[in-house]
């Protein structure tokens, strides 16, 4: 047995995410053979990837429930084209005005205005086509499918993050922002995609109902633990805007991520050891430091 | 047996769209229960609606199948909001930068950049979400649903709607467009998502593969048509963009638009007294005046 302090979690990311990585090179178009070249812009979007945290998510949690990656590995890329799609919106004039991403022009600086919008469109409708084709994955129930292509659409839309960047955008200044209104914010913006993630690979591998239950209290857990760290990693930067620390504190922010990583690895205590990367998962989480 | 000409077309619009408007009002989320009044802004971009021209196709294919309305109704709406969002993303400034839509302010100039470009995204996310519901409906197959999540994302994504609409926007200008550029262009911008419709009903329906195929050709000429006829009725107002009767002429392109009704209609002719609207819809668009 693999000790807690044994388990390398930095191959097991790099392993999965090449993985990911290989499984999206298949599932997208191909640039060339696109109309209007859409194809080279929706890759362009989706390379070079950034941790692919949430497509390992859904291996991982397969992987708990004793499946390969192969068996989510559809809906793991499509989790990660909503999360993409996602990016290239945020970045456009009207929302965050980004000129850059990952180290490169973002989508409308590299393409147009008109081309990003129709890029991120793109991206978003074809993870449906992705869930859909899970279907053909050898043992995976159609009705397991059904229920995921429900939890991409209420993770990504109205109920979950594009309803939370909504909330965002109708009001985050830091004045203003009450301690409920910011975590009610995340857990929709952030949390959401986070949790559906994890939740689709549960369904997809058979979960029974308290499995399911327990890897949802887990994602929520994990999806406050990645918001609350990721505002204490840019605290001082971008102080304009409502964040875990300057609502809560620093010293308060970090005991609740302490808390809520405690919490989060309580719901995985019936699981095996093939829970292990989710396990690690979350302690990187509270200790990361990007 | 009702002939040719005692079949009332617009009283069978009128009453199924009536069905449409009544099933988007129960499936689109209540405004004031939604995170940052998104369902607000998703009922601004359905309502009043068009003629709801592509979920009346879907239920005239189910009801062509032997089916009602209930069967399909779900997914019919899904078009519907695909269409919507379409319309959002198209009015944006980026794009058209249309200042009205159906005699109202368009998304952007009544709720904002940001807020119209949220809203679309959340539409077209939302639009799986109903595909997948109407596993629900009593004996609808669940491998019949996951096909028809790819019908719909394939419509609209980059194999059509959208790859259409980037198609379009990389020129359109007259001089520059060939004939079969421009039935490029058309097929993939408009008529993906009328073929898409009438095969989501198909399949939704249990068509055998011949059925389906016939449909297919039917949706396809009728797309062609849609679309030259629409050509027609803007001949003079918008010159400078390509279209039919710029590229093919008047006389060609009234000749074009025949010659497809009747191979739509001769696609049909398998099909039983039920697929009247069918047939009426494709005559109808033809001499159409709006």
């Amino acid at each position: 047995m693999t000790s807690v302090t044994d388990f390398d979690l930095k191959a097991y990311i790099k392993a999965r995410a090449t993985l990911v990585d290989a499984a999206l090179e298949r599932f997208l178009p191909r640039g060339e053979d696109t109309l209007g070249g859409v194809g080279e812009m929706m890759r362009y979007a989706m390379f070079p990837g950034g941790k692919r945290f949430r497509p390992v998510l859904t291996v991982a949690t397969a992987e708990a429930l004793g499946f390969d990656a192969g068996r989510v590995m559809p809906t793991a890329c499509a989790f990660e084209m909503i999360h993409g799609f996602s990016l290239v919106h945020d970045d456009l004039p009207c929302m965050d005005d980004d000129a850059e991403r990952r180290g490169k022009p973002s989508c409308h600086v590299r393409f147009g205005e008109a081309e990003a919008l129709l890029a991120g469109d793109a991206l978003s409708l074809d993870a449906f086509r992705l869930v859909a084709a899970n279907a053909r994955v050898s043992d995976v129930r159609p009705d397991a499918v059904i229920r995921v292509v429900e939890e991409l659409s209420e993770a990504s839309g109205f109920p979950g993050m594009v309803g939370g960047q909504l909330l965002d955008i109708h009001g985050m200044r830091a004045d203003s922002v009450s301690a409920e209104a910011l975590v009610g914010i995340h857990r929709a913006k952030t949390g959401a995609l986070i949790r559906g993630s994890v939740r689709a690979g549960a369904i997809l591998c058979d979960a029974t109902e308290p499995q399911l239950a327990a890897l949802t209290g887990y994602a929520e857990r994990l999806g406050l633990v990645f918001q609350i760290t990721d505002d204490l990693l840019d605290y001082g930067e971008k102080e304009e805007t409502a964040s875990y620390p300057v609502v809560f504190g620093v010293e308060e922010s970090r005991r609740l991520a302490r808390v809520a990583t405690e919490e989060g690895l309580d719901c995985l205590k019936g699981f095996p050891e093939s829970a292990e990367p989710l396990r690690a998962l979350a302690r990187y989480l509270l200790s990361r430091e990007t």
